[in-house]
């Protein structure tokens, strides 16, 4: 029997779900949501019903695991719990100083409805942060160095385009080569944000928009851009569309911790990404957690989990013997 | 209430769980237990018994978990299932072949004991097994590539030290960057044995040797050595002293992976270890593991674990919240 998997959201997200179904023949797509009109949305699995979201009470048995896929931070807090009512649910909820809120609410909503609700689940949040609990669990007398990139971070491409004059940006956030190398030498260095990143912006500027004002408005830009070293190239539509299309990202989560009996020894892991397509790898980490809710539902278990609840034998398709045999 | 930690065995693996349960503050040294003369075996920690092997039933009711430092391939295949019926145990077994086996062996009697028994904690089985589980779920279409070193391998070491004319030695297994910069790439190579690692070794030759043999004999050793470039360098006992003392060990576990409708888009999962000390780092992940086992224990499991049937927030000595909070 496969494990029927619903998207809810039809954006890059869902698009990328619903071909990392396609690459776990233990999962089968059971139908879209959409809060758009379902004629106007068309999908690429033949045979699949897309659903206006307002019906989604009427598909309680026919769906396994619910991947929300809305990529707001307004929306999963609202529907996340709503849903785990109904649904077995998987979100990539990323506001990281709000998920201890949002674990109450699905955790009680998801007991409720006797369901498995897990949040979070991605890369950053998601990934990294297992990389994160074990190598501090491993090395408890250390330091915790995140880096992202080289990839294209939306929230400052969408500020770019903002600013008067911009017809359409995209903004890179890049790590810097030295920061990393202290960081892998064992130096447990202290680094500034202006010492971690850069951000490179690629802009096609309106007809007689003033492209030195431009550059100024994004180099003072507070929060996003003022704290940072910032290079503004300005490109033409064309070039943006050829050169800039992809949503490619990742990044570095080192941990440098010291051991022995008087801390004489250093040792460095290293988890890193290199990732062409963001929304897609996050829909593969979604796809195999859905798997785990799947099981963890069919053993009775409810209430709401992240990646460190789960045991990571639980995210395969294959058999216990053969991952013993083959993995470990 | 501290978890009361057994130290069975004490060498360089011993030493180091000695060194990391002071790192984890919610940890104890109970005892150490050696099969040899325990008058003969002075560990670093005052107050702490050492006790001989024979006696370890008498500690039953005094130890929480009991980590087994026994090295080698022969020891723990009959010391784990034996101390299994009476302890909550943690191994560090890394013949790959025979993991199957051995887990069954255990299985048995943890559970007849009531006990918990967790194998194959490390690095190598270990942490990269959890790398290659994790990124085989995530990329269902992939390669993966397993690089060791830059570091010691006691096996090779070993089997130069068992060659005429030869009083010490050392080995070093090498990755070749060539090899690993192609993988990174995104190109999936196949790689054979020799185009991804190198050997490296030091010889101090015993007074009078035949060192043209000794390296022909080195570099013609079927399995150790005649499918790798091998280096053998000639040195002086003091500089083997001077400059090889130490147990650097590490190494590197990519997965490359595409996904999209037409798998049009590459990824790269990459996990890497940089280690001044491979017997301290290993003590390290053994420790964390002992603190599942405890806790899984307290819920009235039993049987035996491997490192992919925990749940990560298991090793962490931090409240669930807090790992919530901190490091999702």
């Amino acid at each position: 029997m496969s494990i029927r998997i619903g998207i809810y959201g039809y954006g890059n997200l869902g698009r990328g779900v619903e071909a990392a179904v396609r690459q776990n023949k233990d999962t089968q797509l059971a139908a879209v949501f959409t809060r758009r009109d379902p004629a106007g949305v068309k999908i690429a699995t033949d045979g699949v019903e897309v659903v206006s979201a307002d019906k989604i009470e009427q598909y309680k048995d026919k769906i396994d695991v619910l991947i929300i896929c809305g990529g707001s931070a307004t929306d999963l807090p609202v529907q996340t719990p709503k849903l785990a009512k109904m649904f077995n649910v998987i979100d990539s909820f990323d506001t990281h100083a709000n998920i201890p809120t949002h674990f109450k609410n699905v955790d009680a909503a998801a007991k409720e409805g006797g369901n498995i609700g897990i949040i979070s689940v991605g890369w950053d949040p998601g990934m990294f942060s297992l990389a994160r609990l074990y190598s501090n669990c491993i090395l408890t007398d250390g330091s915790d160095y995140t880096f992202w990139g080289k990839g294209v971070s939306q929230g400052h491409s969408d500020a770019v385009r903002r600013i008067e004059g911009v017809a359409d940006a995209r903004q890179y956030t890049v790590p810097i080569q030295d920061a990393l190398d202290a960081v892998r030498s064992g130096k447990n260095p202290e680094l500034t944000t202006r010492e971690k990143h850069t951000r490179v912006c690629y802009v096609v500027a309106k007809e007689g928009a003033d492209k030195a004002k431009i550059e100024q408005d994004i180099k003072t830009m507070p929060n996003y851009f003022a704290d940072y070293d910032t290079t503004v190239n300005f490109i033409t539509a064309e070039e943006m569309k050829r050169d800039h299309s992809g949503l490619p990202h990742g990044g570095f989560v080192i941990r440098s911790g010291k051991t022995g009996l008087n801390g004489e020894h250093n040792h460095i892991i290293e988890y890193s990404l290199k990732l062409d397509s963001n929304p897609e790898f996050t829909s593969c980490v979604l796809v195999a957690f859905a798997r785990a809710a799947f099981r963890l539902s069919q053993e009775g278990v409810s209430g709401c989990k992240t990646v460190f609840d789960i045991p990571p034998a639980y995210l395969s398709a294959m058999p216990h013997e053969e991952i013993i045999s083959h993995l470990l």
